[in-house]
Order: C-alpha cells, then sequence, then structure tokens
C-alpha cells in the first residue's frame, strides 16, 4: 500500500513544525501557546464593524501602505523600513530565504524558538547551534566566527529569558558580513528593543509581531524593521511568493491596533504584575522559575519531573507547554494568563504536590 | 553611494512579479486586475458582522478546519484533499517548493500567468517554457518530454482560452513522474474542472481561488484538491512556512461564501452575460477577442495598436492590462465588470476610434 509514485521523487521532504495543542473542548484554562488573556482593543471591535464586506471584491492594497505608516509612525522610522507579514512566522520565513542565502551555516540558541530550524531544513540552508550556558544564557563568543547569518530571540523562548542589549550589539557589530535577526516577539512584556540600533547598523534586522502583546493571534500580523536596502530585498522576496498576504480586515484592525496605545500598554502592564505574583507562587511551590521578560513563565521543580506535571493539569483542563528535548525536558512552559486562571493554575499545583506527597 | 555592504552577498535576489496597477484615485473604471465587479454575498456581510472580535486573543485553527470541510463539502472530495492558503499564490507558490523539487526543467506555456517563473526562479527551480500556437492554444506534444512537473492554467490567462480537459488528461496520463498542477482560478466563468480526475490520477493537483468567481479578492483564499498523499506532502511544507496563514475573518468569511451557493452562480452568469455582449460589441469595433472562458477579454485591434488604445483608455480612467512582452504586446486584457462599465468602455472606444480616424 506505501508505494512510492513516481512524481514523489521530485518532492521537497522536510518534517514540518508541530505548534501547540489547541483544544477545541470548552472550559479548558489554556496556556501552553502565549496567546494574551485579553481581547484586543476597542478599537479593533470598532475597525472590524466599520469594515464595508463590499470592498472584498477588490484585491487589498498590495504594499499595506496604512498598516505599514502606522507602525513607522509609531516605531519612528520611516515607512520603507517596515514590512508586514502574516504573522511573524511568515515575516520570518520569508527572512530565512531573503537573507540567509549564503553558504556557510546560520546560528542560533540550541534552546530556542523551534521553528528556526524547521526553516532552515525547508530552505536547504545550513544551520549550527550554539548551546545556551548552564543558566540559559547566551555565550556571546559562539557568534563571532564565520557564518550565513544569525537569529537570536530577545526575549529567548522558551526560557523567557531577555539578554542586555549591548551583549547583541557586539555580535551585531562584529557580523557586518550577515544578516542579524533579534527576534523580539515578546520583547514588550519587561525588554528593551534593539530598534534604535537601526541606524547604526544596516546588517541589524528587528522582528516583532501583533499575536503576543496586542492579543490578536487570530488575525495574523507581524512585521520587521531594518534599513531600507535591507527590507527592500525582503520586499522582494516577498513580491515573488505573494502579492497579497495581508487581508482587508487585518489591515484595517491592525492600523486600529497600533492607534490604541493607552489600551496595549494596560494590558501588558497586566500581564506583567500577573506574571510577577504567579512567579513568586510558583518559587513557593518549590518551583525554580527563569527571570522572565515575555508572557510566560519558563518553571522546573525541585523533586517532581515536568512530565507529570504536565500530565497533571492536562487532567484537570490546565493546558500548558512540554518538550521532550536534551536540557529541557525537565522545564514547562506557562503562559501568563488572567489572574484568576493563575489562581486556580497555583491551587491545582498545590493540591497536586501536596496529594502526591502522601501518595 | 551604492557601495555592497558584506551581508548582501548572501542575499537572494529576485526579480518580483509585478502586479496590476491600483490605482487610487476615485471614479476609475478598474478593468485592470480581474476583480469582480460585484460584492460577496449576504452571508459573507454577516458572517463578518457576527465574527466575535474577542476571539482574535486566540490563534485561529491552523488546520482551517470549518473552511476545509466547507470545500471538501462543496467539491464532493474527503477533507485530507483540500489544501487553504492565502490566496491562490499562496497555495500556487507552496504548491511550487514542495513539487517542484527534480533537477529537469518545469514545463508551462509562454503566454501565461506571469508568476510562474518568478516562483520558479525564487525557489531556484529549473523551468522551460513550452510555446502555445498561432491561435493560443496549447500544444500537447509539447509536455510529452522528461520534466520536473508541470503547471497549465484553465482557462490560460491573459488569454482567456479554454483547453478541453481530454487534452489536459492526456498530458496528466502520460507524466506519471511529474506532478501536474490545473490552475483553474477562472474555471468557473465557463470552463470545466479537472477535479473529476483526482480520483483517476494521483499526480493532478487542481488550484482555484475566491478572488474572481466568489468576490473576495480582499479576503485572500485559495485552495488546491488532490489526491491525500499529494496534499500531505503540501501541507508538511506549508506547516514548514507558517502554521497559521488563515485568519479568523478569512476563515468565517470563506465558509459563508461557499454556502451561498445561489448567490455565487447569479454572479457568475451575470459576468458571463456582460462578457458575451462586451465581446460583440468590440468585434463590431474592429477587435479580435479570444473565445474566453474567464472573467476578461483578451483583444487586439485590426488597425491601432494596443498600447496607444491603453493609454487613450487610461487618459479616460478606464484601467485595463496592457504588457509589453513578445506575442501579446498588440492585446488588451479587459477585466468584465458591471454592463455599465462595459457600456462606458465601449463608447469611450467607439470615440476614440472615431476621432482616431479623421485625425
Amino acid at each position: 500500500m506505501n508505494t512510492v509514485e513516481g512524481w514523489e521523487k521530485k518532492i521537497r521532504r522536510v518534517i514540518p513544525y508541530v505548534a501547540g495543542e489547541q483544544p477545541k473542548t470548552e472550559g479548558v484554562i489554556k496556556l501552553n501557546t502565549n496567546e494574551c488573556p485579553y481581547p484586543p482593543g476597542m478599537g479593533v471591535k470598532a475597525a472590524l464593524r466599520e469594515f464595508d464586506y463590499e470592498n472584498l471584491r477588490l484585491y487589498p492594497d498590495m504594499d499595506a501602505g496604512a498598516l505599514v505608516d502606522a507602525l513607522a509612525t509609531y516605531y519612528g522610522v520611516r515607512p520603507g523600513q517596515v514590512f508586514v507579514g502574516v504573522g511573524s512566522d511568515d515575516v520570518l520565513a520569508l527572512s530565512f530565504m531573503a537573507f540567509f542565502h549564503g553558504e556557510k551555516p546560520i546560528l542560533f540558541p540550541d534552546i530556542t524558538y523551534s521553528f528556526y530550524d524547521v526553516w532552515a531544513e525547508v530552505f536547504r540552508i545550513p544551520w549550527e547551534t550554539c548551546p545556551l550556558d548552564g543558566e540559559f544564557r547566551i555565550r556571546k563568543e559562539d557568534y563571532l566566527r564565520p557564518n550565513g547569518g544569525i537569529i537570536i530571540p530577545n526575549p529567548n523562548a522558551p526560557t523567557g529569558i531577555f539578554e542586555e542589549i549591548s551583549t547583541l550589539e557586539e555580535i551585531v557589530r562584529a557580523n557586518p558580513d550577515s544578516v542579524v535577526i533579534i527576534d523580539e516577539a515578546y520583547v514588550d512584556f519587561g525588554g528593551e528593543s534593539m530598534l534604535p540600533l537601526l541606524e547604526k547598523y544596516g546588517n541589524l534586522m528587528v522582528v516583532q509581531t501583533f499575536s503576543k502583546s496586542r492579543a490578536m493571534a487570530g488575525m495574523r500580523i507581524g512585521f520587521a524593521i531594518g534599513n531600507e536596502k535591507l527590507i527592500g530585498y525582503l520586499k522582494d522576496v516577498k513580491f515573488s511568493f505573494n502579492s497579497y498576504t495581508m487581508n482587508m480586515p487585518a489591515l484595517a484592525a491592525g492600523v486600529a491596533a497600533i492607534k490604541d496605545d493607552a489600551y496595549f500598554k494596560e494590558t501588558v502592564e497586566k500581564i506583567i504584575r500577573t506574571r510577577e505574583w504567579t512567579k513568586g507562587q510558583l518559587a513557593r511551590l518549590g518551583f525554580h522559575v527563569t527571570d522572565s521578560r515575555s508572557n510566560f513563565l519558563f518553571a522546573t521543580h525541585k523533586e517532581i519531573p515536568a512530565a507529570e506535571i504536565f500530565q497533571a493539569l492536562k487532567r484537570e483542563q490546565i493546558y500548558v507547554r512540554h518538550w521532550d528535548r536534551p536540557r529541557i525536558s525537565n522545564y514547562l512552559r506557562i503562559t501568563v494568563g488572567t489572574d484568576q486562571q493563575m489562581e486556580i493554575l497555583v491551587e491545582t499545583l498545590a493540591k497536586y504536590i501536596k496529594e502526591r506527597e502522601y501518595d
């Protein structure tokens, strides 16, 4: 039955990325894909309500002008420095294609967003990982050798750890012959962006997303900011792939989200407060928790294996993320939810740990 | 000023596709990008109005289950045979990546959708074109030699000409070692789909779009149908690129559009009627017009160069499409608009031709 047909010899065979589970049952506390526990602002609601469905017959603005302009104004750059895509995954995939076209391996941390090696494989880009140290910190020296490009998330995932931008700046400065991408998906939750350094380094590009801090994972909006020449190359690849990627509702809602800055900041602050409270509670329960500057916590228990806790939480309808991978198999990544969700998490964990002691 | 920086040596350099102009001025009669002149159905309006913006905080269903199921039901196939993407350009780009990974050149007509060679270039796929005959028809024999894959649009663009599916079936049958993609972007306007042949040929895949007959270019929805094994390979590549491509409004509106079949058929019939009326009028004015089975007309005037007519129409705020390319430089591609728009087009042309005679 499993005969290989002729046409299969011409297939690009790849092992795809596997995203976190999206349980369809009701009543689940979903802390496994780093979504925002709060809805987008009322501006987004209004933008969608006012959207004229009749316009759908027309192609959207292929340059996504309104969204690009809104982002350029917000971040104080020129519109030509901004690139938008269908989530930061789209932006990153196209960036891998555009910028990592050399012969030497590209470099990224061994513990990081697990899509990087998938993109490298699908585009046949040679790659090597650089091991984080025992505290999950980047070792700068690892990135000072010949390479085909560099990508580092800051804060990193799934550790949540933020590296000082002075460290990353040294890496950017030492690699004028490579594009260095800093993936700032989580930067709004207490990190510091590399954006102010763009004027200084033509080989630096920063990528961010609307999926976390802007509560719009369902709308698929990501963006990159870099110098105009670099962004120009990225646009050339994008326009060689798909002229019209951002649909009309995404453009309208994206602009509205950027304009509603007070709501954005309020949401981020709430999540940071909840994160810090949860962190304290987890420590009290015997967890070691990294110093996360993201909207998730990365935690390991001093006695109980992570895989067991993961299953115990799942039985109680609480979904967190666990990877059966070297160095992090004893960790859980827990998205910061609402205060109420985190209280239930903490209570559930406390009960589980206590009952386990008496078993 | 134009110094090449070190990192530029690792850039994938490409010449991107250029889509038709999207004039931003009001009052333009836009017949240059094959958009539908009518809005989507009321079901789409309702789906968007009822869409709960609060859900945007969550990632969309990465399998696009509701839309895939709706398409599978509509076309009488299994859900595993359906792949959806951000317009048929997204579906086709990923298909080029997935299926055209052999060493021999892929084949497609010399006069066709001008994105094919752009995708081949961006993915470094060797390619060769097969010249259409003097009547813009496919010469079947051209596709019976060793190749890395085949893509043929039917009806073809920009000619609008439909090939009998028996001809294409011979090509599919003769190429068991290659994937053959039939790009049916315009099939609803009087063509015949290859879909019924899918059960017979494992190497056949059909691609369609919501951008033309379903009046939803602004929502970016395209899809492919093939056998489950083939679609499985395409999904692997897609999930190696971007897990979540279809945003929530697109999924909701797409399902609604499929369900509203009466409106869809009515729209298509109106466009066909307008097309045939316009065709007669153009013939009367001295144009030779191909037998289009699409939502556009491909026309050449017996005396006046196409480039001149193109400019004359543009001065009157009527945008059509013209390519300065071998074999078709004396043709115009004119999207079928509303009856009123086509009446204005015909009057404008009549006036222009008459005045030109007296010059």
